[in-house]
C-alpha cells in the first residue's frame, strides 16, 4: 500500500459519523481535522483498508475505492460525443412524446442524447400552447427570463408580400448576455407552413475543437478574452463579460457563447483587438462550414431540446407564405442530469427486482405447487384481470418480496419464526415506491388474520402452508384487533391484495412475466 | 489619430444599418465583413471620426467613444467593495420594505449594496409565508430547484430538551453542486424566538484575496483544481466540478464555492491531493477568522439578500427553546443588475425632466403671466386637488413638455406654426411612460379644439395666447371631428387634463415643486 494523502483520506472517511449515509453530505468541517493528523496504524482486511488515526478515529475504505479513477460532471468535451452533420445521416436522436412519458428507458435515452450530443427531438408533443413548459417540467425547472416564462417565435403570412424572405439567422447561442446563461433551450413547433424556415444546429464544442486543431493560437485568444455581451430594451439591460470559448481549469472546452448580434464594444490595445478579431472571425467561419451544419425541419408537435452552452442554433431563410409559430423556454442542464441519474437508479432497481424474480423467485414457495415468482406473477395477473389500479397491481406483484433472502435477509417463516415479511418487503420497497404500493404489501399478512376473524369460510379455504403460517403470524385477529385493522386507511387495499395472493397458487396457470410489469412499476417509482 | 484595429472599428459602427438603434443588437454577421477590409479615407469633423470603408460603407464615431475605457459586467473583484466585519460597525446596508417599494432611489441603494458588498437587509417585509417570493420578484426571477420554489428552515421548540443546542453551521455557499449555481439567495425571517441562531456572513472574495496575499501558491491551487461537489437524495443526484475559487481569464476573482459538506471524492496524484488539501484547509481557516465574520440577528420581517457566488453564510448555534422559521429562495444576479440599470435609467430620466423644469421651464409661457414650469406645476396641483388618479396628475404635470426646445427641438408655436407639442411631448414621454400618461398629453390640444366645439362659453374663457394658438392648431373641431374625438378611449382623460391646463395660468399661485412629484412619476415609469 503506497502512502496515501493524509487529509484527503480522512476527508473521505465513509463512516456514518463522518457522512450522512443517505445524502453523502459530510458531517464535519475540514478545519476540524487536526493539522498534525497522521495514520497511526493501517492494515488490509477482507478487501478493506482499516485505518486507525492519531486522533483515535477509525476508518474503513474498500480497497477498490482507493484506486478508482475519478469521473467528471459530464459538462466538458471529455464527456461529449462531438459531431458533424453527417453523423446524423441515419436519423436524429428522437423519441415519441408518449413513449418518453411512459417508458423510463425512452426518457433516459433522450436525456442521454442531450448530454452526449447536445440535443434531441421529441415528436408528437401536442401542438398546443404552453406544452413546451410541460416538456421542460418532465426533466427540470423552467428558467424565467425577461422574455417571460416562455417566448413566441411567430410569423404571420403577409398577403401583400408573399415573396418577402425573412432573413436567415446564423448559428448562435441564446442569452449570452445572461450570467448564469440558461444552459438548455426548448423550441416547440406549433405551426410551420412557411416555405423554408428550417432549423440548423452546429456543435459548438466540435467547432471549437476544429479551431484548436487548425489555429491553436486563435483558440487560446478566444479562451482568454472576456467579451462583453450586451442587451438593452425597454425593461432590461443585461451584460455578461465571458469568453467565446470557456475552458475548465484543465483546459477542456466547457462552454461556448457565440452571438454576433450581442457583442458590445471590446476594449484593449490595438494588438489585442486585432488578435481577437482575427480569431473571432476564424471561429465564425468554422461555425459556418457546411459539413458542420445539421439542418432539419421542425413540424408541428416537434420539440427540440438543446444544450445552450454547447450547440449553436440557426434558422434558414423563409418566405412569409404561411404561418410559422414556435414556442420556446429555457431550463438548466444540472436538473436534466439529475433526472437522468435518478432514472438510472430506477432502472437499476427494476433490474435488481427482475433478477430476484429470475433467481430466488424460481425457488419453492412455502411448499406450495408454484414457485415464489409464479405465485407473485399470478397474484399480479389476478389484480390486472380484476381491473385494479396500477398501485395495487404493483402491490400484488411485489407482496412477497420480503421472502427473498438475498434482498432482505429475512428469516424463514417455515422454520416457525415470523420473518415479518410484509414489513421487511414494504421497508425495502419504500426506497422507490410510495405508501400506495408499500402499505398493502405491509398489511397483506394482517389482512389474512383479519379475514380469518371476520369472514366465515375464509380460513377453511386457506392452503395448508397458509394455515400453518397463520399460527406463526399470530392467528386470527380478536374483535378489537379486527376493528382496529378495518379502521386503517389502507385496509381495503390490503384485503384486495390478500385475495389475489390467495388465488395465486395454481400450478401451471399462465401469467405474464416480470417484464410485462416494468413500465407500470416505473410509472409508480418516486 | 493612431491607426485603429480595422475589424474592431467596423464591428462597432453605430449606424442604424449596422445596429438596431433601440436594442443595440447588431444587424450583420461578423463573417459578412470582407477579409481585406481597410479604411479608404478618414477625417475628423465636428467631434466625430468619419470613415469611408473599402467596401463603400460609411461610419461615424464620436471621438470620445474611440478612447473610452471599457467597463466590466461588475461581477469580478474589480467592481466589488471587499470588506471585513468592522466595516459595518455603523450599520448594515439596509432599507425598509415599504420605502424600497415606493422609492426607486431606495431600491437602487439596496440593489447596489448587493452588487458592491454582496448583501443587503430589507426590514419590515411582512412576516407572512411566501413573501420572500415577492422580494425576489421585485428585482428578478425565482430560480426553482429540487427544494422547490422556496424552502423552509424551521425548528420547533422541543419541550423535552430545552438545553439541546442545534449545532452551528459554518460559513458556506449554497447549492455548490448545481451548475449553474443560483447566484442569489434570499432568507426571510418569519419567527426567531430561539436563543442564539444568529446569522453570519463572510466576504468570500475578501477571504480569497487574503489567501492570495498570504499564500499565493495555495490560491493558485484552488483556482486550478475542479472540485466535485455532490448531492444525492431521494429525488435528485447533482454534481458540479468547479474550483473553490474561480477567476476570470484575466485572473480576477469571479466566483467562490465553499461547502465542506458536499465536497465528494477528488482524484489525483498524491502530490496534487496533498497540495489541494493544504490549500483548502488554509482557505477554510481564513474564512473562520473572527475579523471576517459579520454576525447579526434576523428578526421577524427581515429579509437578507446575498450574493451566493461571493458571500459565505453561517448560523450560530442555538437552543431549541423557541421557534425559528426562515423561508428562503434563490434568484440570479443578472436580473438584479438589469433591474438596477433600468432604475438608474429612470432616475436619469427624472433628473433630465427636473432639469427641464428648472432650466427652460423658467422661461415665459406663450406670453402668459406664469413661466412654463409654474404653469405645469399649477396644472398638476389642480389635478391633485381634484383627487385625480396618479397617471392624470403626471399627465397634467408633463402636458406641455413638448414646448421644451432642449428636449424636443420643437418649433415655436407662437411663430404661427403648429409644433404639435402634444404629439412631440407624448412621443418623448413614451420612452418611460405608458399610454395612460402619454395619451392625455397627446390629446390635450385636441381636447381644447373639442371643448370649443361642444361646450358653450368654453372658448370665451380661453386666455389670449390660447385663443391665438387655437387658430394655429386648426380651430374648433367640426361636428364629425368632435364626434370622432369623443369616441376615443382617452377622450375623457384628455378633457380632464385640458381643464387643469386652462386653470393653471394664475400669476403667483402657490404650487408644490417638481420634487414633490418624483415618487409619483417613478411609480408610473415602465
Amino acid at each position: 500500500m503506497p502512502e496515501l494523502p493524509t487529509h484527503w483520506l480522512r476527508d473521505n472517511c465513509p463512516c456514518a459519523e463522518c457522512r450522512d449515509p443517505r445524502s453523502g453530505q459530510k458531517l464535519f468541517q475540514i478545519a476540524d481535522l487536526p493539522e498534525d493528523l497522521v495514520v497511526s496504524a493501517q492494515c488490509e482486511m477482507n478487501g478493506n483498508l482499516e485505518v486507525l488515526w492519531s486522533d483515535g478515529h477509525r476508518s474503513r475504505y474498500p480497497l477498490g475505492w482507493l484506486t478508482e479513477a475519478g469521473d467528471g460532471d459530464g459538462r466538458t468535451e471529455a464527456d461529449k460525443r462531438l459531431w458533424v452533420a453527417a453523423d446524423f445521416r441515419r436519423g436524429l436522436p428522437e423519441a415519441e412524446w408518449e413513449a418518453y412519458l411512459a417508458d423510463p428507458a425512452e426518457q433516459a435515452a433522450v436525456l442521454t442524447a442531450v448530454r452526449r450530443s447536445g440535443f434531441a427531438v421529441l415528436r408528437g408533443v401536442p401542438a398546443v400552447e404552453r406544452q413546451v413548459l410541460r416538456v421542460a417540467g418532465s426533466f427540470g425547472f423552467v428558467r424565467v427570463t425577461n422574455y417571460g416564462e416562455l417566448f413566441d417565435v411567430r410569423v404571420e403570412p403577409d398577403p401583400n408580400n408573399l415573396a418577402f424572405t425573412s432573413v436567415a439567422i446564423t448559428p448562435h447561442t441564446d442569452n449570452p448576455y445572461r450570467d448564469p446563461v440558461p444552459t438548455l433551450q426548448l423550441l416547440h413547433c406549433l405551426e410551420n407552413s412557411a416555405t423554408g424556415g428550417d432549423s440548423g444546429l452546429v456543435d459548438g464544442f466540435g467547432a471549437a475543437a476544429v479551431l484548436r486543431e487548425e489555429a491553436p493560437a486563435d483558440f487560446a485568444v478566444l479562451t482568454r478574452t472576456p467579451v462583453p455581451f450586451v442587451f438593452r430594451d425597454h425593461g432590461a439591460e443585461l451584460r455578461a463579460d465571458r469568453p467565446l470559448i470557456d475552458v475548465d481549469p484543465l483546459g477542456r472546452i466547457r462552454e461556448v457563447r457565440f452571438n454576433n448580434r450581442s457583442i458590445g464594444t471590446l476594449r484593449g490595445s490595438r494588438e489585442e483587438l486585432d488578435a481577437f478579431y482575427a480569431a473571432y472571425r476564424r471561429f465564425a467561419a468554422v461555425t459556418l462550414r457546411p459539413e458542420l451544419q445539421l439542418t432539419f425541419r421542425l413540424d408541428p408537435g416537434d420539440c427540440l431540446v438543446l444544450d445552450n452552452t454547447r450547440l449553436l442554433h440557426a434558422r434558414t431563410a423563409f418566405r412569409q407564405d404561411g404561418r410559422r409559430h414556435l414556442q420556446g423556454c429555457y431550463a438548466d442542464l444540472d436538473s436534466l442530469t439529475s433526472t437522468l441519474a435518478v432514472l438510472h437508479r430506477r432502472t437499476a432497481a427494476l433490474d435488481a427486482i427482475a433478477e430476484l424474480f429470475a433467481g430466488e423467485g424460481a425457488g419453492e414457495y412455502l411448499g406450495e405447487a408454484v414457485t415464489m415468482a409464479e405465485h407473485m406473477l399470478q397474484a399480479a395477473a389476478a389484480a390486472e384481470a380484476a381491473g385494479a389500479a396500477p398501485q395495487l397491481v404493483a402491490a400484488a406483484l411485489l407482496h412477497d418480496v420480503g421472502h427473498f433472502q438475498g434482498a432482505l435477509r429475512g428469516r424463514d417463516l417455515m422454520q416457525g419464526q415470523d420473518s415479518r415479511h410484509g414489513d421487511s418487503g414494504a421497508d425495502w420497497l419504500a426506497q422507490w415506491f410510495g405508501p400506495e404500493v408499500t402499505e398493502p404489501v405491509r398489511l397483506h399478512v394482517a389482512a389474512k388474520r383479519y379475514l380469518c376473524a371476520v369472514e366465515p369460510g375464509y380460513r377453511e379455504r386457506l392452503s395448508e402452508a397458509s394455515e400453518y403460517t397463520l399460527m406463526v403470524q399470530g392467528g386470527p385477529m380478536d374483535d378489537a384487533q379486527a376493528a382496529a385493522f378495518a379502521a386503517l386507511p389502507g385496509a381495503a387495499d390490503a384485503v384486495a391484495v390478500r385475495r389475489w395472493d390467495d388465488q395465486a397458487k395454481a400450478a401451471g396457470a399462465a401469467a405474464p412475466d416480470f417484464e410485462h410489469y416494468r413500465t407500470l412499476l416505473a410509472s409508480l417509482m418516486r
